[in-house]
Order: C-alpha cells, then sequence, then structure tokens
C-alpha cells in the first residue's frame, strides 16, 4: 500500500485490548487509544488538559496476541500505524463513518514505567498461535479472508534477533 | 518549542543504552536506532534489505532510566521525538554536523515481543534517581546546567494511572 | 499545546475551501482533503485504489485567506497538522463524534502542478484582511471569542523573507 | 520500499533548488530546508530562535522539474518524504555519514504566501521532458541506471484532475 496516512499516537488505553480469531484462525486486537494534550495557560502559569482524542485502533497477527497479553487499561503507549476511514449504515439506516487507526508498531511507553520484554517465537517457528491453530501453515493464507485490503502489504520486518549481525551490528560513524 | 521537526523511528538498538547523570544529577540515556526498510524485488519475488538508517537517540530523566532498566542491544522499539542538529569541530578544527533524536517517548515494539510493564515512581515521589540526588528537589532545576535547549519544554503528560478517571474513562461513543 | 497528535495528510481538495470571518473578524477556511493509497496487486501487476480517507480541515488567520485565494477544488495539497475531536449533539440527541484537523501548514503538491507564488503582506503590515476588519488591531483579540483551544499557542514562524539572514543563510557544512 | 523512515519538514530553502538530470534523462532537484524551531522564553515572555536543522533534499522526475521552475531560495515549504543516510569517504580516507530526505511532496507553504497553481502534462503525456529523451518510453527504464534504489517503489498517486471524479467526489458525510 502506497499513499497512505501514517500516524503516530501517543497516549492510554481505555480498556484491556479485546483479543478474537477471524474465522482462519487470524488474531486481530481491538483497543482504543485516549491522548490528551495539554495547554500551557500563561495567566495561571499551569498545564491544563485539553480535549482528549479517542483513537479505535486494530492489530493483527502475532502483535495481537502479544499486546493482548502486555497491555492493559490505563497503560500509556506509543503507536504506529495509518489511519482508515469505514463507512457503515446503522440499524435505522442512517450512514456513518469512523477514522480508525490499523496498528504497525506499538509498544509501552518507558516514560512512566519499565518493561521486561520477551521475544515470542517467530512466525514459522510453529505453535504458540491460537491453540493449535497454525497461523501461516499449510499453504492456507490467513490474511486471504479476514485481514482488511492492505494489512499484510508489509514485509516481515528486518529482526536482528534471530540471527547474528543485522541491524545489531555497529553504526557506520 | 514550537515548529520543531517531529520524528516516529521504528528499529532495533544497535548496542545497550549508556546511561549517565549530569553534574546536578538529571539522567540522560543514548542510544543508536537502527531502522531498516525493506524493498520488495518483483523478478526475485522477494523482500530485500536497503540500506539501514542509524539514528543516535538520547532521552532524558526518568524515561533515560526506564530504558537503561529495559532496553537492550538488538531490541525492536518505537520512538517518538523530535530532530535535531548538531555542530561541532574536530580536534583537527574540522566542522561536522550530526542529526540527532531527542526521544519524547519510546517502548519496545510488541511485533515480535511481550512486555512485563511496571509502572515506576512518579517524579516528585522521591527516591530512585541518581542515588540521593533529588531530581527535582531544592529549588534547583537540574536541566539549568545540563539539557539542551527545549528539552523540558513538554509538560508532564496526562498519567490516568495516578488517579481515578483521566483518560482511562468511556470514550465518547 | 503540547502532546497533541501530528499528522501530514496528502491528497486532493473535495470542494473549494470555505471562507468565513469569526464576530470579531478572524478568518477561518474549511476544506476537506481527499487521501487515496494505492495497493499493488501482484496477481494482475497493477496498483489499484484503496478506499479513501476524508479528513475535514480548518485552517485560520492569513493562512485561511491565503488558503481561498489559492486552492481549488481538485488540487492535489500536503498538509499538516493536529488531529482533533469533536462532539457533539445531533437534532435528535444523538451523541456524535468526528475527527478533523487542525492544519498549520499547507501548500498545493508540486508533484502534478507549478505554483507561482507570492508573498502575502504580513500580520501587522495592516490592510488586506476582511476589508478593515484590522486583524489584530485595537488591542482586542480576534482568537479570545472564536478560535478553537489552542488554535494561537503556535508562534509566527521564523520568516527568512522578513529581513536579511535568517534561515536562509548558508547551511553549516 | 517497507519500513521506512516517513518525515515531514517545514522550513524555508537556504538557496534556489538545483536541477539535473541522468545520463537517461531522469530530472533530479536538490536543494536544502532550513528548519528553524521557537522557544517561548517565560521569563522574557518572547519567542526566541532555536537551533535551526539543515536538511539537504532530493526530488525525481516530474516533481524536481515543478519544483525547479517554482521554488525560490527562502520560501517557505512543506514537505513528506523519506528519511535515508549515505556513506561515503572523503577524499582523505575518511568515511563520513549524511541524513537525507528523499521528497515524496512538496509546496510552498501558503502560510504567508499565495499561490496560482498550473498543472503540468501528466506522465505519458509525452514530451516535456528532458529535451527529447522522453522520461518512460521505450521500455527502458530511467531510473534504472540513476534513481536510487527504493525511488521510484512510489506508484503514481490517484490524480482527481485527469478525469471525472475520483477523490474529488463528494465525502460520505
Amino acid at each position: 500500500m502506497a499513499g497512505e496516512t501514517i500516524i503516530t499516537i501517543v497516549g492510554n488505553l481505555t480498556d484491556d485490548p479485546e483479543l478474537r480469531f477471524t474465522p482462519s484462525g487470524a488474531a486481530v486486537a481491538n483497543f482504543t487509544i485516549a491522548s490528551t494534550p495539554r495547554t500551557f495557560n500563561r495567566q495561571t502559569n499551569t498545564w491544563e488538559d485539553g480535549e482528549a482524542l479517542f483513537m479505535r485502533c486494530s492489530a493483527w497477527r502475532q502483535a495481537a496476541e502479544n499486546i493482548a497479553e502486555s497491555l492493559q487499561r490505563g497503560m500509556r503507549v506509543v503507536a504506529q500505524g495509518r489511519l482508515r476511514q469505514r463507512s457503515f449504515e446503522t440499524q435505522d439506516g442512517q450512514k456513518r463513518t469512523v477514522v480508525e487507526m490499523e496498528v504497525d508498531e506499538i509498544g509501552p511507553s518507558l516514560r512512566f514505567a519499565t518493561a521486561k520484554v520477551t521475544r515470542t517465537q517467530r512466525q514459522g517457528g510453529g505453535g504458540g498461535f491460537g491453540g493449535g491453530a497454525p497461523q501461516q501453515g499449510g499453504g492456507s493464507d490467513p490474511w486471504a479472508t479476514s485481514a482488511p485490503a492492505g494489512a499484510p502489504t508489509g514485509p516481515a520486518p528486518n529482526d536482528p534477533w534471530a540471527g547474528g549481525g543485522g541491524a545489531a551490528e555497529e553504526p557506520p560513524f
């Protein structure tokens, strides 16, 4: 996918993430990030909360499972993804449009917290996914049926933990 | 600070973060993020690594300590901050310029990892900082001597963990 | 304002911008940017349009007037601003939420077009605004009544055209 | 290309853009954007300039020609692109690294200026490029020799000016 609107949001989860599985066994996590800006009031010399932005988010596959396992209501996160618009009709026939974020990367913010990080199995490493429903086994593409268009366009990013060098090598300066 | 160049980088730490303290006791963490893009080669039908971007980063105060405690060489992170340019002279009198990132928010990516998140003491909670060097005690501003201009311009962001409601309340839909 | 969600959108105006003035004489321009991503279909080897994102935008003061004078329906623009959420009640009492963008910088994209650029009067230069309604004259703040909170927090950015050097000086390399 | 570091910069051109052509006839424009942040000094109650960020930029093909025709030293622009790092050796054998921006979209900022926008020929419309060297004709890829890896990965974005509807249709609300 090219020409998408990339966005980074920093904020707090309004609730625990919800983890579900598509019929083909792909995991998807849904949650909302509340991002509250602050204004400096020069009269009172204090910071005041502005109106919060609530962004509905979805994440897929291994990330979805890791999110469900790691994040909870209230936690501060930093998330990058692509802004999406979805139109639908309400039960009484009204047209509605919502703006959502398809999350590509997310992590718990280390501003007010520490994190003990544990590597998960790589995809293809087998096991660990959906209780016996292999995510990408058997030549079937779990995305084919269920993922929104564009979701799987990204490659599996470079993973220096997997091998010897990769990005963990010395920078060129 | 207004008009700064905001940037989000996703990549892997090239080494463990280095934690140091300014004379006034403020913590600063330095590290480099390597971000490697990938190109899809339509001839071979495979993804190929592009040239990595190595970004020198610095983070301050409590975040610096949390980073040093949580992140290690090779870990994948998502970081947001401001792009900075710094000029200096080499020992033999040559002028050099480096581009660096002042990190505002960073977290371990949950794409290939889970994280066990633990809240740290809030600033002002006393203790835990620099071995008895109170971070913001005694009316002295630890930033005054050592922090780059603009570093402390941000407010302490809203923290829903601290109290009852805040951003953790129900979204308005 | 700190902690806002910054966003950059590239797309086309769905209509000519609408220019209005607040009771105090401040100009505001409203328009919608449609941003359409594209997916590469490896089966057919062609690019296909994804679902468009329609973003409602507002811009203020001199920028609003410049936008109204320069941009038209269908033009491709690149815009940076802050994501905002606004809640309201419909006439039949339903609660609704819309996501909008407060534009800080916008320009016509030079990807498929050229532009003949003309400097406008600086603020304070008098004239040119709202037919005799001085933008910031008389000690009255046109923002006080009408601007959304946070709108005027940004400083007038550096303007190298105004004087001799400024940012137009030689870069340090 | 996936996983690239996307960045938006607002600033002023330090000089007129330089336009060159690769041996195969592809246009490339080079220029530097100076972005100067401002800090609010609460003691003096005034805004003060921070240290400028100078970003070397390159743009390709039709955009390059449009940039050369439209932009001049001192003009304020808003630009989006991808951050790139390039390593090279100096004449005396020292290794150097520079960070540059590959511009995808750029336009003159309408904050202090108006623009009279004129559509250029679409690619494929023939003529106008490199004096008879057709940009994409004859099966030869002008990018093959000269463009940096990844440059042509983006599709020609949707262009509502070209036909009837496209993105210029009514938004769904």
